[in-house]
């Protein structure tokens, strides 16, 4: 028999996680995605301040390639425009609501209470790298694949 | 005018990164995951050393999943199998190769020479999180959508 801790919930494996709210400064979730090396955001929906869905960062980069070049990216190699020219033209004085993309994707949140199995279920299904963990309103934290690894390995 | 430094290329962004080879052992693997916290793995071919695909985290916890949970999600809430208990069953002896999904997804591979430009416009068309930077057979490292992000705010 293995010496799992019996009844760990996802509450004790969320951790802080930078969460951004729909109507926040596009540089600035640009800014928190660049300093942190963070994947993505979790963004959250001021009026119910439930969370709403992710900020890939890919997405953000996808946002700062001019349109002629996302037509056609064979001009990329040979056109000499800087992505940097594109930072002040599409992020400043943006939100992040208009960097997302026009579906956005469903951010899956579990329930603190659910148990471990449960949340891997949902990743599994899914195939995403995290979950937001609420309890009512409120965003406790994420678990990441890489933490519930973590603690796989941990318990194993 | 914006100071961007005029020609950087891919080459100047690469990062390290934690590489696995298709044969590598699937544990050893799921531990560089979890332990550097990372959301994903390159995973190189040895016959070739080019890089393959990327093993993401989310697969990982995927592949540790019960089948009966995967075919009825519904029964995680019910069941008390510990994920800790299939980390032996499932990863050890078991190779990265065996972990992979049925079609593994390309990974991006850019040249070294390769404009900032081409690298964005490959993230953003593939909506991928990273892009590996290669120089003939060699894997010089890899360029993450956040480390792109940095690149473009601080020249901007």
């Amino acid at each position: 028999m293995r010496s799992y801790p019996a009844g760990v919930r996802a509450r004790k494996l969320a951790e802080e996680y930078p969460v951004v709210d729909l109507d926040a400064d596009a540089i600035e979730a640009a800014r928190l995605l660049a300093t942190h090396r963070l994947p993505g955001l979790v963004v959250t929906d001021g009026r119910t301040g439930k969370p709403y869905t992710i900020l890939p960062a890919s997405q953000v980069v996808r946002f700062l390639v001019p349109a002629y070049v996302q037509d056609d990216p064979s001009l990329a190699a040979v056109v000499d425009e800087p992505l940097a020219d594109q930072v002040a033209r599409k992020l400043t004085g943006h939100r992040v609501r208009s960097m997302l993309p026009s579906t956005p994707k469903e951010l899956p949140v579990v329930d603190a209470d659910d148990t471990i199995l449960e949340v891997a279920a949902i990743m599994a299904r899914l195939r995403c790298p995290l979950v937001a963990v609420a309890e009512g309103n409120a965003v406790l934290g994420v678990i990441t694949a890489a933490r519930l690894l973590e603690h796989a390995l941990a318990s194993a």
